[in-house]
């Protein structure tokens, strides 16, 4: 249902909710078009007329300045008015509901919601009942899903890798709580990676997650070993201090990644994190910042890749 | 005193601080000004160069994440440069006056002034003292007025209704504490609507309220008897829970628009709210989401009757 | 070293950290540049499209409306695209260091950064640690450099006395605190002003003060006698109820700048103030509003001063 909530009629991307049966077709799509608005950040005049007097709303129910800012970067490329409202600290307060309060919004004349939500489903919610010239993009709701981390992992493991038919690829953290990993596992699973593991305590893997097709390793010994790709997930500081762990010490002996434990992997394999990282937790700071890094460029590549998202919802 | 600070010698709009005084020759001109930017919204660039490299500052004293995104949606459709300065948690803090803040914004060489001000008088204050260059728009001040939501208003009971004259129209509930409602009975008076009624509780009218030529009602049985247009107000939480009244259940019971009451009121009646609204409290959802609401219309021409006031007073 | 790293190899201005140890030539053109930048301010769209497609981030570890204010105007006059960061707030509170967050911003491309923060050297640290194409302008780190501040007064000087090279220019205040009073020695002495006093209770004096070519004074009545300029400094609120001093009456009393005591100046001093004034404590109403003061025009040469320095970074 979600699924056709996302494309138009005739196949194109309409919302942006979950990679969660996106097909593979409009996956490579994205990928694509994020590839010509990469040079772009390289430019002069770093702008494209493509969103040109639309107006996109970021809708952030629950603060992140990060991932606010990288759809405002996105969307004043592609010339788009943006208008950044904090709704956490605003009219939810007066009682006002959730559809209320995007249905007002649809009445200004927006034609973009970026939604970020505490609540799994959202961004889905507020999607059944915009009005049709209306997109949405899901900017992360609660554990469910953050479609556009997950493409833009997609982007750089093929800039790097050249495509995913060959790949050993290894989510390694908190699979549990992490919206990110879900949207990870949904769109290598659909562009063909024929190895996925995931490497965690147990603690911190959901239960049914064999079934989402991808391999359960408990050390980074075998979880790690001969990958051409590492994702590290971050540990939440809820985390640490939690039940799950015995501690954040703990923690990095065990599962951080470290110069040795890197040569497991291969020689030229990559590492990727989505930020903020917990330097000394869950990753050494010589891998941080090592050759096998590609932490940096997914940064670059996600305003690619929200360009790319952006204007093929707005021409949809 | 207030009526010729908000014309030039010549009455033109100058500033827009109260419907209070305003001449129906300058409300119509407003009105119609608003006309025609009510089509841009449906375009697929949705700006007009009219404020281009004018430097617009919405200066919130008080916190209204709606009024402040409607005002900048406006200004960024007309070009304008938008400065959002939420004051509440800034320089005021520092013992710094409310003239010396303005006086500082002026000298950045600001165009506009857009004021929200818990003190009644707040925009009225600074409108006597920026260079003569400058305009202030009034997004609120205490429970003076709020004058750009006053025409919405009347903009949807004349495109609804193709006029004022032959009307019969009910503001129904909280006029006591309600900014809006002073502004809405300015206008219609002077607009020539000849049957203008308030319905609420004692408790929650104004002593004065007749002299401002309105009838009183204290039921909605007689009070919204035959009306063409009945303006809900919102019911604050500081209410529900105040003595003025005995409870939100008991105040949904008798003030309530349901679609019971609704039966009551002209066949082709509009319903109408300035938000958000308390669902269940002073609105129930049939009514508010049924085929005499405009309450949704009334925010998409909010944007197009605040692009005509900024684009009036800067070219005053 | 610093100044090496404001400079490129060619000797021009690549980051604006502090004016210490700027040479004369560099001070020169960021104001002969700002020169060309005030008629901008009158004229009716003002905008040049200098860093058109550039991205401005203004990242401020501490928060200060005014003056993130004056550079997002500065910013978009000059037409780049600005974001506005509130960090304070944000991913800090994550646990990330203050270098990953600025490698994270870099690799969003931007062009610059407009650093506040209450730690002194912070902006150092950052331009030792950002790519070579991005520029970094300190808005303020703790007590050490406020340059562009500094800057505008040196505008505001030679806009009113036609140079440098004959007054006589007396700090009054709280130098030991402010960030500011060390920007304008700094400018003062390289400009090759003869005789530069600062006048303050010892508890508000650096001890190494005279080092920096000032001289002491500890009265007013020595201290601003046949003076050409007199620069007030704010005197903070914790000072007031600090030990460093009796009382905020007191201080007016001895240091706050009334009518009576501008006649010891010369007849055609002017004062100036860096904002936000406390009247009645540092400086009279009177003396603040009257025909000496030019407090005022130093915000309006602020943005042009701003202008001149990020068009002049951004050139490098």
């Amino acid at each position: 249902m979600i699924r056709n909530l996302q494309l138009t009629p005739d196949g194109k991307l309409h919302h942006l909710l979950t990679l969660d049966g996106l097909p593979a077709r409009i996956l490579t799509q994205i990928l694509d078009t994020a590839e010509s608005f990469v040079s772009i950040g390289d430019r002069e005049v770093k702008k494209v007329p493509l969103l040109r007097g639309k107006a996109v709303f970021n809708l952030f129910f629950e603060n992140s300045t990060r991932t606010r800012t990288t759809f405002e970067i996105a969307a004043k490329r592609l010339s788009a008015d943006v208008f950044n409202l904090n709704i956490a600290t605003s009219s939810q307060n007066k009682g006002e509901t959730l559809l209320d309060t995007v249905a007002n919004l649809s009445a200004m004349q927006a034609d973009m919601f970026v939604v970020r939500h505490a609540s799994s489903g959202a961004p889905n919610l507020i999607a059944h009942h915009v009005a049709p010239h209306i997109s949405v993009v899901n900017a992360g709701d609660g554990r469910c899903a953050h479609p556009t981390q997950g493409l833009l992992d997609m982007f750089t493991i093929r800039h790097y890798k050249g495509g995913f038919h060959n790949l050993t690829v290894a989510i390694v953290g908190d699979v549990l709580h992490s919206r990110v990993a879900r949207s990870q596992i949904h769109a290598l699973t659909t562009l063909g990676c024929p190895e996925l593991r995931v490497v965690a305590p147990k603690t911190l893997l959901p239960r049914e997650v064999e079934s989402m097709g991808v391999h359960v390793h408990y050390t980074m010994e075998t979880g790690i070993k001969d990958c051409d790709v590492i994702i590290m997930l971050r540990l939440q500081n809820e985390r640490m201090q939690g039940d799950l762990l015995p501690s954040a010490g703990e923690y990095y002996k065990h599962w951080g990644l470290t110069p040795d434990k890197m040569k497991l992997a291969k020689p030229d394999a990559i590492v990727m994190h989505p930020g903020p990282m917990n330097r000394g937790v869950e990753i050494d700071s010589d891998v941080a910042d090592g050759s096998h890094s590609v932490i940096l460029p997914q940064v670059t590549f996600g305003i690619a890749v929200r360009m790319a998202v952006m204007s093929m919802v707005a021409g949809s």
